[in-house]
């Protein structure tokens, strides 16, 4: 293996979300120089995504600061910067300000939205993916509800009030209930012109069933729930069109003023700088110890990587990432003690999704399926315990345990010039 | 007096900050219709936002939805608009939506800066008033630190690591004291290429001593427990220009990327609407009812008036503007029962300025006047009671004991499209 002038190795880790945080923490005491490279600041607990999006979080409830994370990590340090191509031969990363040469990379650029070809789209409904994209829908939602207030037109109020979520993946089903609740809840008493309990929250899915990775089951309760809620959910009906007066699905017109994106992911653009074959998703295809065929110290891991684990396709979730996090530190471990280097076993640890208030479905194994109260406490203790550290803890339990008794919601604030942007849309 | 056509008399109130507000809720069981029209959709806490400016709290944590404040309100609705015109004789104002006709009318938005003729000074060093200039001071003061780990330059890292504050007025101060703060304690352990308790902020005052508005020996308490803090107190100091190298004085050249503003204030341009003889700042001179002269319904309080109590002006802080609206409310009450109006008679409950943990000065009086660690505690209750209400208390009370014994600032996050901003500086 390749090495520094005099150095120890150098392992340059890019995107700093759940597998390279994995990546840079279990390198801690390694003989190694470590660098992260993020175009953010801050690492992202994006599975609270969208209680930001939903006004329940503050952005700093959920995201730390990456240099915060790891400043007694002495072997580590960060910069703030993009990755925008890679030199196999010449082991350097390009990022905008310059080059950065490496022993070990490892790429764990993540997933971005992907709107099956039409780019057109992203303006219209945006996707769930980082803080800036949070703070957006949470912008749309609440001048959604400005703007109903203040027309005296019932159609466009209506139209106003009506909430459309594709795709029913997990972030999707979470979406619909949260706007859901900020309606008939956090926002009941709040105007006078409209009652937002009758704002409409529709969830449109192509395939046949919401959650569809989950046991037919537990899409079944799912479905049940969200329901009870007051969502109308339309499974089996494709997205043909989203324009600026709603969504057109193959079974009809939906006018609807907000749009919000929950249906395709694909892998990070960066993936094309190290592979010419790429899977659908855009995802790099990599070896059994999760390296790139024929570069043994490249790797790529998380949602940029196509994992195959015991003959079984790994998920893109969080464990998943953590996991190959782990086990590219334990590969260059290995490397430095000229010991062979382990295979990836995936361990499915489950799968959550909540709803809303006290409404969840749990997938922990074949035996342990549940839906309602039980699942959404699994899922509120999980992700809880799963927040960075101590303080984030300690806030978000606090803020969501007044949320909780109170219905109220804390983060209700819209900022950017939203007086302008909202008169203009009402002379579309 | 006016009333709308068979209903009671209507009250616009212009601007939701300490004056509007209180004008609005002062209103609550009488008998008029209440509409408040503001182009934000919060009330924000100003006095803090230099916390939120400098990572200490979230934005949540001292701005409140106006909805939210006034939702039990039965006889007041809340409009996110902006007002852009007034026409007295019509009574009604012109609001980028259409037109709104009014029995009464308050003018209540306040002061925005004042660059002293040099506008072009305002994209270089941001002033405070608003939550996006908090978002705005605080992702360039975050960002510089991360420029300065990024580069290998020993001249442009000092310049990236000097902060020039622009007028030692309680904000400049407050300012001042929270970014020492930061580089000494808060982020003292996040950066390996840089040392940042060797960071340098920079305190310029063109007048001879800080905090003018308080009486000399406070001034000379401030300025000491300045300069215990490590900050650089230039008094005497006229800037004479600012540009992307850094500040010019008459004393000579300052290099510096973040410069921050706090030095002048002028009153909303709105004031024009309704005088041809606003004051040097822009202020609406008023009668001793606080209403227009030669219009007995045209009220204007807060900063955006120029108000005489005693033979001595007002001055502009947040007291003097929510007695104003409370007045207001009196008034118009007043005219409701068919009786004469009182005249305003400001209180003046005192001057407060904080510099630090422990450091503040505090004026009550003659006989009560503190510095140091007494006059921070005074602050320190004023300030959280006067958060708006228990759920704000809550928070931003458990924030600052947290951050009290820690030092740490748990806000530190940098959103916006923020690499493609630093790559690009680095060139400049």
């Amino acid at each position: 293996m390749g090495e520094e002038s005099g150095g120890r190795p150098h392992v340059v880790i890019v995107g700093c979300g759940f597998g390279g945080l994995a990546t840079a923490q279990s390198l801690a005491d390694a003989d190694v120089d470590v660098t992260i490279i993020d175009r953010a600041n801050h690492h992202t607990f994006q599975p609270l995504l969208y209680q930001v999006a939903t006004a329940g979080l503050n952005p700093s409830d959920i995201a730390q600061p990456i240099r915060h994370i790891v400043r007694k990590q002495r072997n580590a340090r960060v910069l703030l910067d993009e990755v925008v191509g890679v030199d196999l031969d010449e082991r350097t990363v390009q990022t905008l300000a310059g080059h950065i040469g490496y022993d070990y990379l490892v790429l764990a650029t993540g997933a971005t939205h992907s709107y099956f070809g039409h780019d057109e789209w992203a303006a219209r409904a945006p996707g769930l993916k980082t803080i800036e994209d949070a703070l957006d829908i949470r912008r749309r939602i609440l001048l959604a509800f400005e703007r109903a207030e203040a027309t005296d037109d019932t159609v466009e109020r209506r139209r106003l009030m009506t909430f459309v979520v594709v795709g029913a993946g997990p972030t999707g089903v979470e979406l619909a209930g949260a706007v859901k609740e900020i309606a008939t809840k956090t926002l009941r008493r709040d105007f006078r012109s409209i009652d937002t309990t009758t704002s409409e929250v529709i969830l449109v899915e192509a395939a046949a069933r919401v959650l569809g990775s989950f046991p037919q089951k537990l899409s079944e309760s799912a479905e049940r729930q969200l329901e009870k809620l007051g969502i109308d959910v339309r499974t089996s009906t494709l997205v043909t069109d989203i324009d600026a007066h709603g969504v057109t699905t193959e079974h009809g017109v939906i006018p609807a003023a907000t749009v919000l994106w929950g249906a395709g992911v694909a892998a990070s653009e960066l993936g094309r700088e190290v592979t010419d074959e790429p899977d659908r998703a855009g995802r790099v295809p990599v070896t059994d110890e999760l390296a790139l065929h024929g570069h043994r110290n490249v790797f790529v891991i998380g949602d940029l990587a196509k994992v195959v684990s015991g003959g079984v396709p790994v998920p893109g979730v969080a464990p998943a990432a953590q996991q190959g996090g782990q086990h590219v530190a334990r590969c260059i471990g290995a490397d430095l003690e000229h010991a062979p280097r382990p295979t990836f076993v995936y361990k499915d640890k489950g799968s959550l999704a909540t709803i809303g208030r006290s409404k969840a479905v749990a997938d922990l194994g074949p035996r342990l399926r549940f839906g309602g109260y039980v699942a959404w406490l699994i899922w509120w203790i999980v992700h809880i315990w799963s927040l960075i550290d101590f303080r984030s803890k300690l806030r978000a339990m606090s803020g969501w345990g007044w949320q909780y008794w109170t219905g109220r919601r804390n983060a209700r604030l819209i900022t950017g010039t939203v007086v302008r942007d909202a008169a203009s849309s009402r002379q579309e």
